[in-house]
């Protein structure tokens, strides 16, 4: 069975090939600047040179047309035609209380999801667009919706709820949801098998740093607690997000820059974090380096990112009493060996013993970087967003078909009476 | 020496009068609903029965008046004349970065003060009508400010900034200040004294469990972290303010429920916490009582607030890798042993194992109520943030004698050349 993953945004639209049978990514692309008379496609199949597209794509509609013509391809492409995409995934941001986990799309989940738009307005909107695209180039094939809450769904009300009135959640829906599920979900199950222990017997602290980031409490395989929360600005210091703050200092900072609610959050969500304190880069990468080259706004901003994941981690801790391993995972958690040492290093009163030399090796494989005898484990596990996507698609084509077939038999039994 | 510890609110104002020789309180009073035609003083002496008396107090300079008519009464009195007040010390809410330390009234000082209106403004302007009223009253009397934020001044930046937009710190002064200062200082400096150990070498956690509630990292003696906040409403939550939320909540809020500034505040810091869950009450017995007789939204409010707590508890053990005590404090911290067994129970990990019999003795003095071979300490430790203020007071006049004694001899012996 193949399987298209699609991540629709706004304005920009990812897409991934998957052989289910191998696992295997057969083509992976994107669409950016749908809206815009210069959109650029850009499309790669393995061992082959990046193809790159400019045209016109005025609606995701025609961004799934192109994607599907390049797919389908008689020289970039990888499918003889269409129907050899048998069912469609998209990554849904937000499901609030209404999704614990993945579905197949029908009238009836698309308006739920339009239910939460007020919740999600930048995300979930947009994931709409790349389902009704779908629907208008594949109406035959089925899709499926994985949402990044609802592996955090199994948090208890002391975890998910906040201490304000209570009408704000009943009427407003407004409480801790959690974010980066599908990442948490996967990290926390492929660090059971590196450890050779059931999920269900772990206590696991995931942290997912990449430009955002989250941790999260893994108590015996289900989410405990997690840093994200009604949106995912709460938490730790991100590439762009602040996190944590004083919530007094968002209206106090209106009224000082007479700021709109939208300007506010923008600040908040796309001009703060690593950006605001070192002044050079949301990246991580641009940060160390420019740290390792003396460069004290850096180094501040890297001591105080990894601090709070520090401070975070000793928190889950404390909310689990206690922890069997520590999970890193995502585009700085499982290439920053700098920030996980920075992070590490301060651990030791848990039992964390980081070793130097399996810190630093690189690999696209699970695996320890604590010494033998850390009675913590600190393990890099690389995530694979994509992929679960792709396989609870699978999961649920392959659970209709079987239902579909019992109810045949059991109509074909009937009728035999 | 006679000191008269003041803590001035908007309209009302407390009192304590101390005799510096013994420690004792001579007196102790408050005034309420000043500003209005029957204000209420309440005035009590050891052993005798409390004095009330109903008046029309339109401003502070009354207020003091009349507490200072009380203090020299010659029914209810305590000093025969007001020249038995030696020196008077205020309880000041916010210091901002410019006060580190307790300091004598001058006018540079009061400059300051006010400078800090914006960040403080229910709290400092009072302040400042506390000091002019006792100015009025006893104009010869030394006076000193004694700062909630000073100690927490020793916060290093990736403790205190928040991950916004630098220009906020420059400009508006937005970072973490921290708050209940002196009662952490106080008891940070008892559990010492009650460990037989330098402060020195402790890495301590301070939970200040009152009607306001923060938790501070004190690492060798001085502030590293602590849940508070640019104000009082970051961090655990509390009686009635929210503590942490998603930065996102506030705009989203003001939006849904079409509120200004000031409702989203009072909101925030008046109608959230303990009285929005429980939906009973801010005072944490009547919550407990309400748990025992199986009240659900009780339950869930004290679970939250105890959840919370060990929460900051386990995140300061990252912050200082390690901790060889947590002390409670104020009214929640030293009276109720529901609240900590709450806590420490999920503590265990750290190596803290809880007596239940020492945690249900209740006591002034400063005790442990963990078991001996409890790996970590949890002392109760009563604070008193009155005689602390009184103390540095007491100190701030002696230093102030001393140098104008030397400057006296000084200035003699250059006479004598």
């Amino acid at each position: 069975m193949n399987i298209l993953v699609i991540n629709a945004g706004s304005s920009s639209l990812k897409y991934q090939l998957y052989n289910m049978e191998t696992e295997d990514v057969l083509a992976k692309g994107r669409v950016e600047r749908i809206g815009m008379d210069s959109s650029i496609l850009t499309h790669e199949v393995d061992n082959q040179p990046e193809v790159r597209e400019v045209s016109e794509i005025l609606d995701h509609t025609t961004a799934i047309k192109k994607v599907l013509d390049m797919l389908t391809h008689k020289k970039f492409g990888v499918l003889r035609n269409m129907s050899d995409i048998q069912a469609v995934g998209h990554r849904v941001v937000h499901g609030g209380e209404s999704f614990s986990r993945s579905v197949l799309v029908d009238q009836a989940v698309k308006l739920e999801i339009r239910k939460l738009f007020d919740l999600a307005p930048l995300h979930n909107p947009a994931h709409m667009m790349g389902i009704a695209a779908v629907e208008a180039n594949l109406p035959e094939v089925p899709q499926a919706v994985v949402f990044d809450t609802a592996f955090h769904q199994t948090m208890p009300p002391i975890s998910y709820l906040y201490a304000i009135p209570t009408v704000l959640y009943s009427k407003h829906k407004i409480r801790r949801y959690g974010f980066h599920g599908t990442s948490h979900d996967y990290v926390s199950k492929k660090a059971a098998d590196f450890l050779g222990r059931p999920l269900s017997e772990l206590k696991l602290i995931t942290c997912h740093i990449g430009n955002g980031a989250s941790c999260a409490a893994i108590l015996y395989g289900q989410s405990y607690d997690t840093s994200m929360g009604m949106t995912p600005l709460e938490g730790l210091m991100m590439g762009t997000r602040s996190g944590d703050l004083d919530p007094a200092i968002v209206p106090y900072t209106i009224n000082k820059e007479d700021l709109t609610l939208n300007e506010v959050n923008s600040m908040l969500n796309k001009h703060s974090g690593l950006l605001a304190i070192s002044g050079i880069s949301s990246d991580m990468r641009e940060v160390v380096d420019a740290m390792k080259e003396g460069n004290e706004k850096a180094k501040l901003a890297f001591e105080m990112y990894a601090y709070r994941i520090r401070k975070y981690i000793g928190s889950y801790v404390a909310a689990m009493d206690g922890v069997d391993a520590i999970v890193f995972t995502a585009g700085v958690g499982e290439n920053s060996d700098a920030l996980r040492k920075e992070v590490c290093q301060g651990l030791t009163f848990f039992g964390v013993q980081l070793s130097g030399e399996r810190n630093a090796v690189r690999s696209s494989e699970p695996r320890r970087i604590t010494s033998d005898d850390s009675k913590v484990s600190v393990l890099v596990v690389p995530t694979n967003e994509e992929l679960l996507i792709a396989r609870d698609t699978y999961n649920l084509v392959l659970e209709q078909h079987q239902t579909i077939t019992e109810a045949d038999s059991d109509e074909q039994s009937n009728e035999g009476e």
